[in-house]
């Protein structure tokens, strides 16, 4: 058995416009690196965390790494094990690609690979939503499906939790700017109104129903025009700067869809191949750093792997 | 070119439990017959009207389907053609069935065809809305693309009117019960509220995108799992009489699911044989019989062709 191990766990993108709550997928880049070891010294412990500017609670209760392999221990009756934690933020933290579930899910798919397997992935994800739920006070699992299984993910229901991977059509492409400004999680979820209009709900339901079929078809053009989303983006873009400038642009640019990643204020875009999702992601870049903001920005491809195990670790 | 035709067009069931107007599909039976001939008498005329008890109107400017069929002639420009229509429903009126549109849709097609097929059957759709929106006072789509595209039908959207047609897995049975107990449409509608709890819409839209993957995989129990609905049939459920019991006699006789038709009273359950479809049939109507309810009873598979040519013409 191993005694220690790294894991890149992707960012992802949930939401994915339409599917509030139950769609999301996974990221090429960027992602976060767990590097794990087992110790003599009981407990779980974090040693290092780096790359967060010391915004990360170290205190193992209150880490969503920790507290969430502190907590598959004791369900696996493991806790006499001693399990020592580096955490390497290698993407920004509050930026709506979720941030925390990809240190979660790359803490316990580092944990249980050092158990031997125990669990499988999906057998895990009850616990990545423990996380979320300590990092953002609603135990969702738009990012931790989507980063736990890799690809496409559906949330089918909560209660009982199903969790579905989608078919991830060949030739999608992701344009990603995450703009320096903040939003926190839990104040974009209280925006949102806890009663919508059915006619808006309908509206809703049939898009996320064409784009399930599109997922299916390899319909580009149908994905597009079903990644609409009439209840909660005419929210949550208020917090967005230039959002609806930087939709045109996206639109123009031949993207098929545009819209917030998560709860923002990360955005995104999808196409059909690389070049243009790089003039994309150019170009959102350039209108901002124009106004005076700074951004990351991303290409990418939807990420089949899901979590995956580092050959160069860190000594 | 033919100058009289008879034409079948389907019962369907809308909403398929979960997709709330936007969902529907089609059946084998029961379903409406429209005999019509080209005549010297200029204008649209019902001749007759066989199996309504009286109840449609002769006008042909309120009956649904000369109207709809009017409509279709003007915007063709060939008002000038007389055509004579006999309406023979064969299915109940007000069951939830889509009465009103298997018939509007039997007359567009027969018109169609004996105008020599200027129109596709989607783009026919248009005018067989306008038919439900005289008949129930809401042009809804979910019974009369099933009825004239055949198969299961996604409205995606209505503004602009996108329908999409899902794979109909093969093993798929329906059962069907007509309790003789009123609810009109108009009335169904009313009940429900316009506004809805986020908490459920979320449930329904996760259980809109299960749907779509079960048809497009043939996962007969996510298709049962997913087919549930917590926002209209509690309101429309009170309604049918002896809803939950009928729902315990369902799933007990190995059903994937069970739920009302459209706006009722009519509900239908699916499976996955044609002897568990027709046991479960028969446990409803005992059931029904037993407590003095009269009903009409069916079984029927997915019907994937739509509105047919009658090859026996009444003379």
């Amino acid at each position: 058995m191993k005694d220690q191990v790294g894991v890149f766990a992707p960012a992802t993108v949930a939401n994915m416009i339409c599917g509030y709550d139950i769609l999301g997928f996974a990221l090429e880049r960027p992602g976060d690196e767990v590097q794990m070891r087992i110790s003599e010294r009981p407990g779980v412990h974090i040693v290092q965390i780096s790359g967060d500017e010391g915004r990360l609670p170290m205190d193992p209760e209150k880490n969503t790494v920790s507290a969430s392999v502190k907590a598959l221990l004791k369900a696996l009756g493991k806790e006499e094990i001693g399990l020592e934690i580096v955490l390497e933020k290698q993407m920004p933290i509050g930026s709506g690609l979720g941030s925390s579930a990809a240190s979660t899910v790359a803490g316990l798919f580092a944990a249980n690979y050092l158990l031997g397997e125990p669990l499988s992935r999906q057998e895990l994800l009850p616990y990545a939503i423990m996380g979320e739920e300590l990092a953002c006070g609603f135990g969702h699992a738009d990012n931790v499906a989507p980063s736990l299984l890799g690809g496409i993910t559906l949330i089918r229901s909560y209660e009982p939790l199903e969790v579905i991977n989608l078919p991830v059509p060949r030739d999608l492409h992701v344009s990603l700017i995450f703009p320096h400004v903040d939003v926190p999680t839990r104040d974009a979820r209280k925006m949102i109104k806890e009663q919508v209009p059915l006619r808006g709900a309908v509206k809703q339901w049939g898009n996320v129903a064409g784009l399930v079929a599109g997922l299916y078809t390899s319909d580009y053009a149908l994905i597009g025009r079903s990644m609409q989303d009439g209840l909660i983006e005419p929210v949550r873009s208020i917090l967005i700067p230039e959002f609806e400038v930087l939709k045109k642009i996206a639109l123009e640019n031949k993207a098929l869809t545009f819209g917030i990643s998560g709860s923002g204020p990360s955005v995104f875009a999808l196409s059909t191949d690389p070049a243009t999702a790089m003039n994309i992601r150019n170009s959102l870049e350039r209108h901002l750093t124009g106004v005076g903001i700074g951004c990351n920005a991303y290409v990418s491809r939807v990420n089949p792997h899901g979590p995956q195990i580092l050959t160069n670790l860190a000594k």
